[in-house]
């Protein structure tokens, strides 16, 4: 006779036992016990679609439903304890349910299968995943908002291939990565969409035979809509690859600031200096401190930097960062952007060739470059006056700026809605 | 002297010639070519600001666009020539328009970096694929929809794990896969929301200094927003690799449809016959003809299947598919569900010791399983009947696949509006 | 005044506390504590070689031994309790040291770091693990080979695009994934060799400044070779990306013998029936038996199959799978090649056309498409003697599958001295 | 009638035209013609074993080896062109041989498929690229090693985790590369035995029937040995997937070097210049010189640097570099090591709060952390003293150094056998 192979779900017509080697291999609860909430959330809406229909009874239901209260009290407890042959998530909590209240647990899978269920969890369980990212995402974007208006005032250059580029506001540097976390935030809410659709009620591949309720499953458990096809809703995963690609992108964005700051950290750079308390050591250099935290860049970014070092930022500003500017001086003056660049650099070549900074060239070496310098070229090395030439929305600007900061105000304010 | 470095948009600051190896390295013309067309957009919508802010007067306006017309026209005529020196397309572009107008085309470029253009190249060359790949999308789902309206009373087997599961319709099968293309059509419009906005006027790194009116700039390229931080402008490519995913999902679904019906196709499945239009065959074996083509699901995907065949789907539903049936019948006899499958899964064990077909057991057979077991269990083995049971949303049977198709033709309907 | 920080091992130069976030952020002992017995072995090494260094006394050296005697029992009895501050195996072991000998384990990090450590450890841990899978790779291939030999004298039909190609022997199937796997095992060879090179000796990155006796370590530690250059041996971690790609590879071989597997039991094919052993059925469906376990192809696979359906092989034979020796014969009757092809492929078409089997054609069917044919045509309808004539080395022939066989089981006899 | 689809070597059993998409979609001529010479040479070989098996006459073996020889001439001199029809390089070369010789081209596919040919072609294409690699690779070994050899005396900082670690030999850096780049050439070895193994001789899966003697083949073709299996010979492209590996490992060795030069040629850090010649400038910004070259590290990395600069370099040292030595000078003394490091923590953090540098700490200060300080700690504040006790195998010690580059000048000798 066919054994029944203990817990199994699905025994009936096998012979002999399952290798315990294949037992081993085949279990999934080391994983998916993390959804134990979510599955006995989604069983708790099931049984009462199923009361509706009339496959269980009033006594029945009210039976599961005082049943998996006790299964949720011993999760949340801790107290839960998975025995040998709980392969899955599934059968671990339908396997205590039968141990507190006897047969009727063995209704509540009516028309159900694993393969609803284990879409069904998924999608709860992620979907209050992607709530608390949101949280968390939003208050650190708030702490850069707010330190970037406290430090509006704090020059630093900028950088493109590592090399000193033009000089900027440090709160413009901070923004940046600002932006990039707010578009974050607004894919996060576009994957939501598509993670909140119910699938429960499409049993294995073809459906639902018992007149279940799907629009009730659909309340109950708070989904946005219903799933359109049931082999769909049980045999595709895309929105796990796209919450996946969302981490990916996200964690690229922490890591790209992460880099900068690890860069400012350097001895050579010493713009920023790393709080103790985010830091570690070496065990065998006693000098060491390390920046081994700024992955850890998350709500409490505002307090992970002890203080930002002004005076070494603004003191790497170097004339020959506005070699643009003076470039522009002659644009200014007439002389088409190419000629001017052409020129500009030529008088890099002969500063460096010099050895002297670009801004202490005379009047007369660069006309040797151009005939159109004069005296008024002195007005360029002025590194604030060079940032607030770029007023154009988006620029560095002191104007511009504070409109970020304001759009991101706005934006946040919208958000926490 | 600093030498000229031929056409190089850099090379005032530079002494002595670039190593050869260094120019090839460097050089990107061989992958940027392809945007001409959106690179010579930009250039054409920027020298609009130029002239509004004063930068060129309306004369040399003309002359840029004039000559910026000719550069377009090479390049759809397949007459451009690219040259040595030409690093990427921006330099291609600026030097042969140089040579068309000569000094005014050296304007063209103030305030205006690289950075800027090949950030606003790559989002108006996207935008049009975009919009390419999604009328493409919808005109594959299109031909599948009318494929399941047609066929919607054929059955066949739906499979788990390659084993036979459950009757179906063929139809619900095309639908689950139509399903999933349709996300990836709205997906794609997340994309292009983010893709459609315009990094134009963010420079280098720091912005624009000239008053560019970056509103005017937006308008003319048909962008829906202005980006709002420089930095984040020029140096994010999340938007690409968004897209890119999105190409790897939407591979993915194709991927898994063009499988099955690979499997399909097998001579031991047999259930569909490709057209020897898609097929290949073999330079050494005569016979072969391979379903090598089946990658290509497109918009033709309707004909590439010579014929759906009807006899062979049919013929390989067998009665052990019902078992979940025999456990339904016992169930809506009162007994849970949990005995009812142990109880379905022995007759199974027992019409495969007998070696003859689940249906062939006999009233006394499956008493020996369960008493409640009667003559109505013949009402069980019944294919359509099976099918037509699985009536919630979602599920297989004629009503609610044909509910899925009119959900189909009306999305269908708003997103070609 | 500086801080004592509890265990760390770098705390003098800092003040104030770790945030409790960044302990947990930074901690690896979750992960790193599997290497427990190498980072025990890597330190009784290391101390005997400070003692001949004259930096512990021989006294000292028989404590330090003793104390890390008594942290292996733990572990090895499961009893090493982790306490909060052991941020990863090193400094844990340490602690635990401490706590059992006191003072003398304070020397024991003499001259060295926890890169040397941790390079070491991962070296080790990783030589074990390769020791293990080389074991078992040989033991798959055996059974392989012996189940090649046993079932030498079953035919089957061989698949390209998963269309029926040419009739070969079953074991040349079977050992055309066994010599994959041969190839895998002389990769974990090589990968080995690079793997066995002992690091310790390096300290951070400068190098060990105590006149510490790397070639008394190497003995100790069992390791071929001594690194060459210590910033290379704290640093790189290709070994480990080495390693990393041959698991991707070996997987890759297993699971597509394990596809193919999967498609010989579906119902469809019918090759192979898997054990109940081995298999898993649905929550849902009562009939159901997966294949779930064709990925656990290992030591045990030659008694995975219940047993391999000989006649469900050779039935799948057809006539058409015979077309290239019918393209052959002509060859052999003098006709190019390329010419007999084309005869042989319009041969199909007929026999399709009129719905018979090719090997039914009459000569004079035949001869509308060449005169070469003639009445021993009728030769060529022979399974066996197909498979016979690809007798060249590596071909399916008896012969030369025979040759396989032997071998590999001269190659195994070889592996296993 | 079956039509013929002109030139594709598969068409008799086909009725009607292939898609023209499907064509376009199916071909590979356009990643595959690189391959053209392995091709041909692989068609002289087999024509020859046809010969000596009776299948071609030594007259028409004649005809094929000169029809081969004009169409490897039209290839080398680019005449060679390419008409639709030519789905893959194997069919492109017959075509054009029938073209030059007519009939006796359609007998050179007897036996052989093109799974035979396109394996084959890919192993003698990739183990020339192998040579090519190694040769390339040597150089670039070389060119490090002798500059180690002229540097040997500059002393750099070590960092770790981007921040100032201890004081090394700036060879020691150069060296650690070279260690890398040296498995990387032995890795290159391992994969060549495996891709020089000889497929032809495996027909489509089941083998060769027409006593071709693959050892002649062998021979012709210059492999190392013959494949065992005929479906694996044909199937497997684990060579390629392993090769693949090896240019990913590769590249990041030498991404992590040219990682260290970028940073090494900021500003900030200033130890190198980069040659003109290797930089590239920005179209906006006239000052910018970009170090967008150092991917480019492959044999002429010697001349890459226009110079080392040493005084940055040895600049950039500083006393707290040198904890670890005050560490060690109280180990020397008899105190463990975990306290001396502690005590060293402590100066460190003294010096930092009156904001001196270490070693200007007076011996009484040092005396608050540990009484065994005395004025012989004045010793400890030599670089090069620091630099020389590494002397262990490995360390950055003068003589450590000399023999690590000892060892590449034998290892390189060796290689170039």
């Amino acid at each position: 006779m066919a054994s029944s192979e203990g817990n199994k779900l699905w025994g009936g017509r096998f012979v002999g036992n399952t290798d315990p080697i294949m037992e081993k291999f085949n279990a999934s609860i080391a994983y998916d016990q993390r959804m134990w909430e979510a599955d006995i959330k989604g069983s708790k809406a099931y049984v009462k679609a199923l009361q509706k229909a009339g496959l269980v009874t009033q006594n029945e239901m009210q039976q599961i439903l005082t049943g998996l209260d006790k299964v949720f009290d011993e999760w949340s407890k801790g107290e839960f304890k998975i025995k040998p042959g709980d392969e899955d998530i599934h059968t671990a909590n339908e396997r205590r349910l039968k141990e507190f209240i006897g047969d009727p647990a063995g209704k509540l899978h009516t028309g159900r299968s694993r393969n609803d269920q284990v879409a069904t969890d998924m999608r709860l369980w992620l979907r209050d995943a992607i709530a608390a990212l949101k949280g968390l995402a939003l208050q650190l974007i708030g702490t850069m908002v707010e330190r970037a208006a406290a430090e509006i005032d704090i020059l630093c250059p900028g950088y493109t291939h590592m090399q000193r580029a033009q000089p900027i506001r440090w709160s413009h540097w901070i923004l940046s990565h600002a932006v990039a976390l707010s578009r974050d935030v607004e894919r996060l809410e576009d994957i939501r969409r598509r993670v909140n659709v119910m699938p429960l009620g499409s049993g294995a591949i073809a459906g639902n035979p018992f007149n279940i309720d799907r629009e009730l499953l659909r309340q109950e458990l708070n989904f946005d809509s219903i799933s359109i096809n049931s082999m769909d809703a049980t045999g595709q995963r895309d929105f796990v690859a796209e919450f996946l690609f969302w981490g990916s992108m996200c964690l690229t964005h922490l890591s790209k600031m992460a880099e900068d700051l690890i860069l400012f950290s350097t001895k050579e750079f010493s713009f920023i200096t790393l709080s103790d308390a985010y830091s570690t050591g070496s065990s065998l250099m006693p000098q060491k401190k390390n920046a081994d935290s700024l992955e850890l860049i998350r709500s409490k970014a505002g307090r992970v930097f002890g203080r930002v070092n002004q005076i070494a930022m603004e003191g790497a500003l170097s004339p020959d960062m506005l070699a643009t500017d003076l470039a522009y001086h002659l644009v200014r003056k007439g002389m088409p952007f190419r000629e001017a660049h052409s020129c500009a650099g030529k008088a890099v070549y002969i500063a460096e060739s010099k050895n002297i900074h670009l801004s202490k060239l005379t009047v007369e070496d660069l006309q040797t470059v151009s005939p159109l310098f004069d005296k008024d070229v002195s007005s360029v090395w002025d590194y604030i006056k060079s940032v607030e030439q770029y007023s154009a929305p988006g620029g560095t600007a002191r104007s511009s700026v504070t409109a970020q900061i304001q759009h991101f105000r706005t934006w946040l304010h919208a958000q926490k809605q």
